[in-house]
């Protein structure tokens, strides 16, 4: 089987784009297997996703980039390209609820995340998460103080580019991370707000969810920026409740939400689905 | 076919009540049809909502009627009793948008809506609402302005004591209620919210949500309190929205979402299904 | 503002096929406003839907058109292109139950629907809608017998050829059309089934629901074909149910989900973002 | 904290049932903290669960079983009685598909599910569930094949009965039980199936489901009854695909459904929610 590629874009919008991608990707060999777009009315920009693969035996991809630097630079394009046959390098980082990282694992070894996981990182020891295999991959154990903190980010920052990591993943990470970090991180880091956001920002939102009365609970999966709890969104969703939800039922339905709405937002950042667009997110979801 | 019967209640909670409850309508000759209790283990306090008929010939309603003046006294309980064959009145007041009154309308003509609406009121003339067929409802134009505000209310106000109105629904009303009159109508007004409360309060919700970047969009029926889109929760409900959707797009959508749950709200007070307690609702929905 | 033009196509995925519309709509002073498109790695097919303007004063619709003609030839295309701001020619049948008539009427009277109603047609006579207002719409009543169908069907593909219907929208018509005039209808008729298709054919859906005891109630909306309520599915939704929903609630619950369907179905198809694949749809849904 | 019970029953509806159970409750010392009660409109029977607590240092339980058997005789009731703080024993059977199996361990780790895992059975060997923590769960491998399913069948009961299970939880499983080991698991056997039944029943739902075209798929717990995919429903729930959804896309999505639609009804189960009757369930959820 071929190799997979992925061309994710977004420039100011303007006759021809589409035209001239298509076009040198098929004058290159290349053959079209998924193709996303969208024209934002509102701010003229244009967005495009496509999956191709080489289709006959001239397919030349050297030629086939260097073509893309070309549009690039005519078109004031951003511009990513990636073999997705070559698994993002993801590091996930939580506290004392492993629900989510649980789940990530889950679904890594089940073949359902193509991602290959560089550490698992907790302000939490190992052995708080009984019960969990981590088959090889290495744990870090960064326990953060408020007189730590500093220099556990800079250990932190320190393993994300020692091992490489493309994606850092915030399941259920309770620690806030620095304005540097989360500058350092923007565009690579997902993390999950249990509640529906923008209601019930800050601590204990199913304890605020609870006290408002709201009949419909969510979470919401969104890019970490400096501004805390209000990156953009990748992907939300809710559960309804009724008054007979506590906020610890809440909490235990939110587990289900959480999970669910985070592994989504990662397999689509790991398939090539999200584009950044300032505050707001283009998804190009199955 | 025998008169319908529906007992709502609150108290603090104590051994006995529902023995005290389903003993006095036992004796009495009635028979319960349909009872959801629920115990509030944050409060203490204690809900109960009753449907029952006349079950034999020596069915004592006025007796009935005197002890559970008896128990409500003795358990300190906030005790209503309605005969549930009576309609209640309704007033129904719009603003331009005439989706939720168009709808509530054809709702009641159906047979789905047990009300007796006593007056459509609007801040726009009758002839805003081309294609609607009010069936002899009473139309009242009161055009508000900043000068006329107080006088106006005062006009609405005296509408609804003349026409013995009970339930107040703004439906999409895009006037304020000042305090006083919000206070006068506490527990008997129902506001429908364009947004999925407790997100974007105030103006546009919809270009708050687009600007937001929010994957779901919703709406929210409460009960009017002198806190602005802060009352009593009765229903919400969200629908998914992408990249694509454009604020036009989400007022749209909106319209849907906001009529289904406007009804449910009205259709479930009507019913006798909803309990104030403080900023929250007890809702025995089916 | 420029006239917008819809074009939809499928054909046999082969190289090329992106690249040579994008040059032909640039080419001819053409912009795309909006496109999707979908190789189905199952049937080898492609699909697409481009939205595009005249982008500059050397436009060329009749150049356009030659050219699409010949890449219709050289794709083994079938393709449809059309003028959006001419609204589509919309037939609706009803009988007893009005709700999605009324619904798709007030859509198209708020402007949701761009579509043109040519008739309304019914087997109930125009007394039985009270409080509709047709504004104008021709209303015809073919009241339906075993001995007059057939003559009553001619009746109804006449003034489907007279007005030049163009979707013929079954909103809760309790008529099964004949399979010769559903042949005639293909792809372009559009039904309501009061159940979440496949599950609940027939008659009686909340009834077959209830008996089952389903958690969730849903409606279908799908292109008519000979074959009954096995067309091409265009959507479908669903509402939660408890014990406590007995058949007749489950029609009122029903109604909701009925005319929601509906009018989406009936959107997408009048803004040309639904193809027919066989057994299949693909829609472009926003 | 005081001992738990939770009283569940159904009987023909008569007059008086909620006060004599209400009132022996009561007199015999205990405290009601959650009661919810469903009269049938359709049957004419009557279902309710209590759950209470020793109120006051007065309270008898062996004469509170008494009066309950005395009632139980007087009103035709079947009765359940069980004290909520022993854990069910429960049995899970799983096949090659872990993610059921996977999840109610981990559910059952973190406390959310309240049971006794007597034992883990497959078909497949032990080695098959690499990463999997069974934290001393007796793991049995029952491998079946045409000759020798009636005698794996037998050590399966065998099991049953040597570990007093009182839940078998089909997780998965895709062995179809006999009508004889079914009959004997009645009403204490919940499996899931990966469809939204009764839409397709048998092998390969999401094949099926690609096939037809439907745009939402579904999963449904039911008890197992003699008659294949036709016990009665606990819990439902459904996922939007989209035309770009393969049936491998579909079983990855579904795998998320069924693992929360088997995990609610194993959890109301559980909770004694859940009242059989005849082919339909009332589930008193929260």
């Amino acid at each position: 089987m071929s190799t997979r590629y992925a061309l994710t874009l977004s420039c100011p919008n303007r006759p021809g784009i589409v035209a001239a991608i298509a076009d040198a990707l098929f004058r290159r060999g290349f053959d079209i297997q998924a193709a996303h777009q969208f024209d934002d009315p509102a701010s003229g920009r244009f967005f495009m996703r496509t999956v191709f693969v080489a289709a006959r035996e001239e397919a030349d991809f050297p030629a086939l980039t260097e073509e893309l630097e070309g549009l690039r630079a005519r078109f004031g394009m951003k511009l990513a390209l990636r073999d997705q046959s070559v698994p993002r390098k993801v590091m996930i980082l939580a506290s004392k609820f492993d629900h989510c990282l649980v789940d990530l694992l889950y679904r890594h070894r089940i073949g359902e995340l193509p991602m290959a996981v560089t550490a698992v990182v907790s302000n939490h020891p190992r052995e708080s998460y009984g019960g969990l295999d981590l088959n090889g991959t290495p744990f870090h154990h960064l326990p953060v103080t408020r007189e730590t903190k500093m220099e556990q980010e800079a250990a932190l920052w320190a393993l994300v580019q020692s091992t490489g990591t493309e994606l850092v993943v915030l399941a259920r990470y309770m620690q806030v991370l620095s304005d540097a970090l989360s500058a350092k991180l923007s565009g690579r880091c997902i993390n999950i707000h249990h509640s529906f956001l923008p209601g019930f920002k800050g601590a204990k939102p199913y304890h605020q969810a609870y006290a408002r009365g709201v009949k419909l609970i969510g979470a919401t999966a969104h890019y970490v920026t400096a501004d805390l709890d209000e990156g953009p969104i990748i992907e939300q969703d809710v559960e309804r409740v009724t008054h007979e939800a506590t906020p610890e039922e809440m909490i235990r339905r939110g587990r289900d939400i959480e999970r669910r709405v985070l592994s989504r937002a990662v397999a689509w950042h790991l398939d090539d689905r999200v584009i950044m667009d300032s505050k707001r997110t283009i998804v190009f979801a199955q």
